[in-house]
């Protein structure tokens, strides 16, 4: 981490245990210069980790024009392929959206979000999920948010550009730093790759029970991933519902078996 | 003024008394993709009046590429040569600098300033005056303003693009004026007699498929209580929930029913 001497030590202190935590996520971004332009955005806001989830051009030299500066963000950027890649040992991720009609998700203003993205980031890392630019996040990826962000704007016009938002949003983030109290943190919430273990572990034990049956199963799961995003699951939450599935499968497996053994018996 | 029908009085307001008395000046600027983007900037947020002193290039193709949909906005700039002409008819200029050392004026921060702003600006004209990209405001600029507002970055790289300067100024101004609202609150929250149903449901089938052989009941569902109380439970998520629940008994129950029919065929 590059730190230089600071006036004083609780802004040394801020960067090295808050920001340090956080990092952009931008995904499937179109144009290189909005990739430059995001990455000259963060660090005016002491942010450094860039991820960046299958861009267009990337590196590119627009990129590189375009962040002034914020050069040593674009090349320890981090180029992943899929968003569980990006979001690998995070436990907040919240997504950036402008839209707010078809989202049944509660949907909170910068200002109300970022003071809690900062409680959590003082712990264990947190990410900042921005979407492509023509379209912003796919339902996949707002399905792997557990809280959702839309920066007010004139309803008239409100497509802000990409790096425009990174900027909004990361200063707003720097504000709820420094006025940012040590508060008890009473979760220890589970990582990305835990979260999707059970989501994996729920589908498949659905499909088995015959769940599927007369249910939409993509549809299903987004209801329930919803659900369980809002909740934010601690490690251990996820230990007790995952028992719980083994427990449900290995009692129908049992069953299952019983019943055939008596077929075969008539047979 | 383009107005459009909105969808309530209280935004129409805000944009015909406060924003239709503000102005962006831009001073001096020399990249005209700076120009459209802090148009587009301006126009996310509702803002509408953009001066330009003596801009290096205007009008130019690549500040309508930046302005993405702003376009208005640029048709209609006002093109200055002098601080004078672009500051007319204002009774507040407030001065965006970047550096704080050599100022002797007291500088605030946009949340501090954009409250004062609006109040003025209910009733007379306002201007927020942004200098060159390279430069910043002169001390001619400087001694023209009655208030100075410094955006908080990282003392290390603290040169925000202009265009998002303005981006971050116009959306105080917007959270000024509208107040910072969550601007949905979209969750309808079962009552508490569904959640207890939930919870009895959950229990009997736990108790059903052999869970709590392992585990000691009472402590496991006072902790499954704390998940989903957390997540507060919608009405038709219950329904979901329960849903499972009742396919993982049926399921047993009809693999039950059967192999007791043909045990009784045996007998």
């Amino acid at each position: 981490m590059n730190l230089a001497p600071y006036s004083n030590w609780k802004h040394t202190l801020y960067k090295q245990n808050h920001l340090g935590n956080i990092r952009v996520v931008l995904s499937h971004t179109s144009h290189p210069g909005n990739i430059g332009a995001a990455a000259r955005a963060m660090k005016t806001m002491g942010l450094q980790h860039l991820y960046l989830i299958n861009p267009r051009h990337f590196p590119d030299p627009q990129a590189l024009a375009m962040a002034a500066g914020a050069d040593d963000l674009l090349q320890n950027a981090h180029v992943c392929s899929t968003i569980d890649e990006a979001l690998k040992d995070v436990v907040l991720t919240v997504g950036m959206t402008a839209r707010l009609r078809d989202i049944s998700n509660e949907v909170l203003t910068p200002r109300d979000a970022m003071p809690q993205v900062v409680r959590q980031a003082i712990m264990q890392p947190v990410a900042l999920l921005f979407g492509t630019e023509m379209s912003g996040l796919t339902n996949e990826e707002v399905s792997r948010a557990q809280m959702l962000v839309n920066i007010p704007a004139d309803p008239e016009f409100s497509s802000l550009n990409l790096a425009a938002a990174v900027q909004v949003i990361s200063y707003e983030l720097a504000i709820a730093i420094q006025g940012d109290q040590p508060v008890i943190q009473p979760l220890s919430p589970a990582t990305h790759q835990q979260v999707e273990g059970y989501m994996g572990h729920l589908e498949k034990t659905l499909h088995e029970i015959g769940f599927f049956t007369t249910q939409n199963p993509a549809r299903m799961m987004q209801r329930l991933r919803r659900l369980y995003a809002r909740t934010r699951l601690e490690a251990d939450e996820i230990n007790i519902l995952r028992g719980i599935l083994s427990v449900t499968t290995e009692y129908n497996a049992r069953l299952k078996s019983r019943y055939l053994q008596e077929q075969q018996k008539d047979v």
